[in-house]
């Protein structure tokens, strides 16, 4: 089988770099254009990494790969999608709000950024979660009128927060969420990202943004489809989002009130048994997408981060909470850089080639 | 004015040596006599401190002071109580349920450990919090036919929850809280401690018995007295304790229903503005028990765990919580080795003088 | 073929986890026997690496093997050694004394212990460096009248220097080394191993005993075979060992007079070049045993580790030296647990397999 | 007295910062002008340190001193100059090279920049090493035909060494130096500095010029007025520079020839009794210049880097060389932003002084 042909947006930054990685080893995509800003277009990716010293700015797991490394860089909208069937974009938030309508116009656009997750006809799609919400793209497509669409993937907070708590909104109903999580500095990028200066010894108590997208993005992934818009789930969601001296890998304290009476046992087995058999096969699926763990000390983001392949979000702690009606006490971990960023971004990849949204 | 007399259980341990420095300038106290193990007993606390290849093993700040390292350490058991106004108790738990009831048939006994943190008639005193539970010291020395008395400080994480939930109870009450704490490796002490192959570039979701200490004792400290009793404080404390790659000072992440509802400001003010005129001019006091945070940055471990000379708990990122009725969220940071430690013993021994619980 | 079946003293120690986990899946030796200490004996390793608290204290990569898991323990002098083909041992340097001898009367035992390292007859290997040092086992045999015989591997440091030191050594001669080891936290093994109080924001300038077997361990591997016996290479080496907040991978910054000047690019050569035939193609053998980095700012040990799966040594940096005669300035970066231990070992193991020094 | 008013160019940046906090309780010197790059000027140096989230970015020790706070930043090369007795420049080496020389005509500039450093007739000084080198300023005056001069302060891992090598140099003479440098990471500034993504459980072993400029300026400031120029040190110097986990606190791994035998105990005290009479005095100067340890596992940096309020330069596991002929290891700590920035920037400012160096 030929692969099919895909585009990168903003190919040079370190989401960018995370996706040349994912790509690399692909079964169905292949990286065929690569886009980014001006000081960089008209490069290939390896020159445009490479610094005035000579030293190779690749900071994604292993080596730059050898066929990425040879892409020339266009400008970042002058990608030519000519036999492409898809373009993954990985710029910021700015630049994406102009730059993902101008390819949605034909092509499906799937987005780490933040630019549209919180319009009505875009849905904000785990494929694990909720892929019924890809029901909301024909809307989407006929109120822009264009031929492709966007699908964000949602913030790498919200992705672990809401994989742990859809097991428990569907048996048990959801009422209430109280996230404190402790977030690994590779969120934070790279230019300038943290400075060790500031984090060494030390904690931050606070990301700008992160706890109003959270509780925003975790309503919209667990609501229900109403004609073809989202209802959001009626839990709210209250977050303290915190930086910790951690590389990779997102760490949740959550405290929730759940909608009835749940023994720990049924939670626990809620949360083993999640299956969701549409895209439990997909190649970037791992064997399980969660994994509960009974050891007190675990989930720790060091040990647990790559669990399945850094696709399995790890749940433990699972204790009664005395101070809320129906309380429940659980940590969970998730690797921010992949589920979080491009390798989940390559999962809703497959997913919409498997609904045939993709152009062959 | 001559300075009182006083004895160190546990001198050599990591608790031990903090209250070595902080006695050392002390201008109410003289450490008089130390106590250790069979290990130690016979030789200088220098001595002692020495290990096999010549190296001083002394881990609080600063240099060893002069003074001490020239006292002879004696059996735990064996202290010469004559002419000591006090015991300082660093010892762990298990010894302190033997050795404290033995030294405060004669002379209080100001504990680190928590052997008997959750017995009723020994009350759980923070010098700025509530003072007025020193009413059950007479209680105690009758029940038990004692002279002297017990009185344990609290777990260093209650402490700082325990501050900073205060003023709040106090001005508009409290009936949920839900803390997750990010804390420090020195609250592990040394022996073995925290590993640095478990914590660097990670964190541990789990502190054994630490949740419950802090939910037990945090209710015990707010608690009203009744009689010669405490009666716990009414709301409920649900925690998740959490080991982080930061050397000195706990952070809190609070979620609290308050009684009533609270605008901003006002409990910005609450909290600013707590005194405790009993203890406020006390050696050990600083400028303000509460250092409050507008910077949604703050309050961080390493730049505020030195606040008022490790006795001031910072307090930040005050948020209305749309999860809990009367919501409130902060944050908060607490040297858990100076007020939460040693330097906290001190002040409550302060305070133990001024209400003359101290023979001279 | 069916795998040679072998026994592991140590083996809950995170050393002997190491040695168990890279067992696990090596296609040529199967992990049939295993022992430990007093307190172990008796139980399977599953039960001895499960605390008081229900937590599994397994150290090593991944999941702890579950063939292994389910041996169960002897005394580590009780193991039953018949059908076995080799011992592998993992214990302290103090019990290695005794132990290894008692087995090496009729088996080979490979071992991570220093006890035997500077004894004469004992050969201190690297496969790739000095397989001809092989020669010294009949020595040792007819020495001590065993059918067995004991190889240490050599100490971590010692591995990563004498491996970026032989092809240069070979080609130019060697008269003076300088080293200044950065040395990772693993290297000091886990009970205590370093705690996190003593390592974070902080550097420890000495490693007791570190330098001296530096020293004499790199003459030796160096050294030449004389008779049945080995001399000493002619390199005065000189170090200073310092511990540093890495996990795993030591560091190396050495400064070297060569035997004759050395153009950069004939040195830089001399090292992508290194082969070493009769070991290259060995189960455990990367596919390069030095990886030359012109990256000035590589190797680093936290990208470099696993290069090879984690038996490949990064060496970068590459200048003269003003300082000495034919000065040459480089760093190198090698896995201290994995080339510099347990897998280590097992090429070792290898290496006496193909040289029939293994009963089948 | 009434203190000298002293102007400050880069007010801004984490050196600047750094000047600001020295100078807030500084008994001779008042800061009484600061300058900034245009972004700035016009505003409150708090204003220009204030986000645009309203954090305040203070990096220094301590509090925004409030004096200081309100002091109005000018453009760089506008700072009225009128009543100013000194300017500290803390800009970076580019702009030093235009804005130095500009306010040198009529004033003294010391300055934390690299960019005059090697010109013959700039002295490059530490008070407490090389004094006499003054000398040099009337040369500098007559060249330049300039009322003012430029006294630049060495690099901060040249200070480390020098420090440490002048007893030695002057009691035994030094024939070789060669140095492992393992540097904090507040040495790299903060915009963007070193991230935390790059350090932690890592080390970098490249610092872009710093190996060269350390082996330059270390045999300047050892070298010996020869007229009116200054004659390198003899002895050649060459080193490896490299970047470590830790926030403050250059540690140095020295490998020295001696210009003749020295026994360790002699060695041991030329370096703790080393004064310089001229200097000791001065209200930076500490009580000893240099703490000899005894403790094999010191200095540490976390330990010492604050002795005499960061400006003692720690020197320990002193240990002859085989090695080298009269060879010497040892291993120092200094404060890279105290002793080797803004404070040791002060220390000269004081020497300046008391030669009658500064106009009243």
């Amino acid at each position: 089988m030929s692969k099919l042909r895909v585009g990168l947006l903003g190919a040079t930054g370190i989401a960018g770099q995370q996706f040349v990685h994912a790509l690399a080893a692909h079964p169905w995509f292949e990286l065929a254009a690569v886009a980014a800003s001006e000081r960089s277009a008209g490069k290939t990716l390896r020159e445009a990494l490479t610094d005035s010293g000579g030293a190779l700015r690749w900071y994604a797991e292993g080596e730059l790969p050898a066929a990425a490394a040879k892409l020339e860089l266009t400008l970042a909208d002058k990608l030519e999608t000519d036999g492409l069937s898809l373009i993954f974009s990985a710029v910021e938030s700015e630049p994406a709000r102009l730059l993902e309508p101008l390819y949605a116009k034909t092509l499906p656009v799937l987005s780490a950024a933040s630019a549209f997750r919180s319009e009505p006809d875009v849905p904000l799609i785990l494929p694990q979660i909720n892929p019924d919400h890809l029901a909301v793209v024909p809307v989407q497509q006929r109120n822009r009128g264009s031929r492709g669409f966007i699908l964000p993937i949602p913030n790498c907070t919200t992705t672990g927060l809401a994989i742990a708590l859809k097991p428990l909104a569907d048996r048990f109903g959801l009422e209430r969420v109280l996230l404190t999580s402790m977030q690994a500095v590779s969120g934070a990028g790279r230019s300038p990202g943290v400075a060790a200066l500031d984090i060494t010894d030390n904690l931050v108590p606070y990301i700008p943004g992160e706890e109003e997208k959270v509780a925003r993005e975790t309503g919209k992934i667990l609501g229900k489809l109403d004609g073809g818009a989202i209802r959001a789930h009626r839990a709210t969601v209250s977050c303290t989002c915190t930086r910790v001296a951690v590389l990779e890998g997102h760490t949740g304290a959550v405290f929730a009130s759940l909608g009835q009476a749940a023994a720990l046992p049924d939670v626990r087995e809620a949360l083993a048994s999640y299956r969701c058999p549409e895209v439990d096969d997909l190649p970037s699926a791992p064997k399980a997408w969660i994994a509960v763990h009974d050891d007190p000390y675990r989930p720790q983001p060091r040990l647990d981060r790559e669990a399945g392949g850094g696709m399995t979000t790890s749940v433990g702690r699972l204790r009664s909470d005395p101070a809320l009606p129906h309380g429940l006490k659980l940590v969970w971990v998730s690797h921010n850089t992949k589920m979080g960023a491009a390798k989940g971004a390559l999962l809703l990849a497959e997913l919409c080639k498997t609904r045939g949204l993709l152009p062959a």
